[in-house]
């Protein structure tokens, strides 16, 4: 199966990346986009995010063989129900969600005659809309594909092989499997930044502003994560709940222990534990998913 | 009051940069260092951190107008022990460590007649040793200076030009407000990553390789954080005990709240408050305490 022809709904750093990436690294395959918003879909133009700009959903996706939806976790059924109409037999209907149980629910309850294979790119920044996207975002970034039971293996590699010509790495799990690892390397780390950004903003003893002032001693990094998408994330919490609720409990196991070393003034435990967490760092940056360069290299003063 | 000489003890992120600041900025004043540790002082040597690299502390001291101590705040007491020999009776003594009513404690027990004035550059990066330094650490961060009560304040005006000439910005406050807000701004945040970290490396039902590969998620963030210096960690949880627990019990709070919201499914709460705590990135943002630049500008793949 070759895929010639992309059709992406939602528009904004996902989709509008997927756009520019695909019109970069597969210039043979046409492009088709959509947006519920119609401001996004006249940015979109503007940046040519895809060679067309629909202002219908089926018009979209209509002869696209492969259609990625690219919407908040919770808008997947509604999505996917207003292209059903013109969605070929044979089209592969994936999507780029954070979640991937509860997205396969949505979707194949939309659609249970169509070819719905689930995926996941690990890839993102803290900004969002039709001017977040570049075509570089996948580029040796992880994509997770989540094929569910009984998938054709011949859409499954197909749709492989298009993540793999935008530049990703991709590996392939079940759906329960992801949610789980995503819930550790995601979704807790946005939650837990989420809430010290707002604990820090709401303090009598300490100012907004002395918070703002002194940040980069750690805090800076947090507000980045913590300036994501709310409604994005809001899903994000509410599609995968179980894991994440999971997750969470340990993480306020591991901390109910940190703070009783600090209490205890147990020096050693704390020492211990902090020791073995760099060799964790040491591994990203060996297989190239973060900077080497201290600070992610980053320049924040000219 | 004019600086002509610094001393710096502990030659390591701190130390090192701040040798190598006042050699760019300040040429006309002398510098020597000293390390406990004889294979940093032949590497502070090696990379000229201070024009001379002292064997003992008493000699790197000699003759200085201000003695930084750039080691551990659990060590400061007896780094200071070592120096008071050879100090002059107008020798500002000074420091870099995070909590300040500790230091403050530790040092003018150690130095009761000399002139302590503690300071905390808030800058620094993962990285530690006689290697990690450099010279623009300092350039528009901010710099706090906790002055006791009844310091000369032309010997606070000295110390305060001193860290402007390095490039900084200064505030001055006291050491007890310094820290609580250290606390919320650098401490918690660190202690939260230590804790995640730690976290997501001992789960049965997700690898450490798959923690390692699927970090760009938000995770990786957390895991440079929680490659900072062990041994500089554990003092600062040890040192700033109350102001840690208090704003951990905070953050607890505020953490129960969310998680109450993802188990009861009330995205209402969860939206309000993602929304709200994207004003303090732009705060950051705006006043130059951050890369405006999306992912913190870093490009972790070629």
């Amino acid at each position: 199966m070759t895929i010639e022809r992309v059709a992406i709904i939602g528009l904004g750093l996902l989709g509008g990346s997927i756009g520019l990436a695909v019109q970069k690294h597969l210039p043979g395959v046409a492009t088709a986009g959509y947006d519920a918003d119609p401001d996004v879909r006249a940015r979109a133009r503007e940046r040519g995010l895809t060679a067309v700009v629909a202002d219908r959903p089926v018009e979209a996706v209509e002869k696209a063989d492969l259609v990625i939806l690219c919407v908040p976790v919770g808008a997947m059924g509604e999505a996917a129900r207003a292209i059903a109409p013109a969605l070929g037999e044979d089209t592969i209907v994936s999507d780029v969600g954070s979640s991937k149980e509860s997205t396969y629910s949505a979707l194949s309850e939309a659609l249970p005659h169509h070819h719905v294979i689930p995926a996941h790119p690990v890839a993102g920044t803290e900004e969002s809309g039709p001017d977040a996207g570049f075509a570089s975002l996948f580029h040796r970034r992880w994509c997770i594909v989540t094929p569910p039971e009984g998938a054709d293996p011949a859409k499954v590699a197909a749709l492989v092989t298009f993540w793999e010509d935008l530049g990703a790495l991709v590996e392939t799990m079940d759906a329960g499997h992801h949610d789980r690892v995503l819930a550790v390397t995601s979704h807790i780390p946005h939650l837990i930044a989420y809430t010290i950004v707002g604990t820090a903003s709401d303090l009598e003893q300490v100012t907004r502003s002395e918070v703002i002032k002194f940040s980069a001693g750690g805090f800076r990094d947090f507000t980045r994560i913590a300036a994501s998408d709310p409604t994005m994330w809001r899903d994000v919490f509410l599609n995968n709940r179980e894991a994440v609720l999971e997750m969470l409990d340990r993480f306020l196991t591991d901390l109910a222990l940190m703070r009783e070393a600090i209490r205890a003034e147990d020096g050693e435990t704390m020492f211990d534990w902090f020791t073995r967490t760099r060799a964790i760092r040491r591994g990203i940056v060996a297989i190239g998913q973060d900077d080497a360069r201290p600070d992610f290299g980053r320049k924040d003063h000219d």
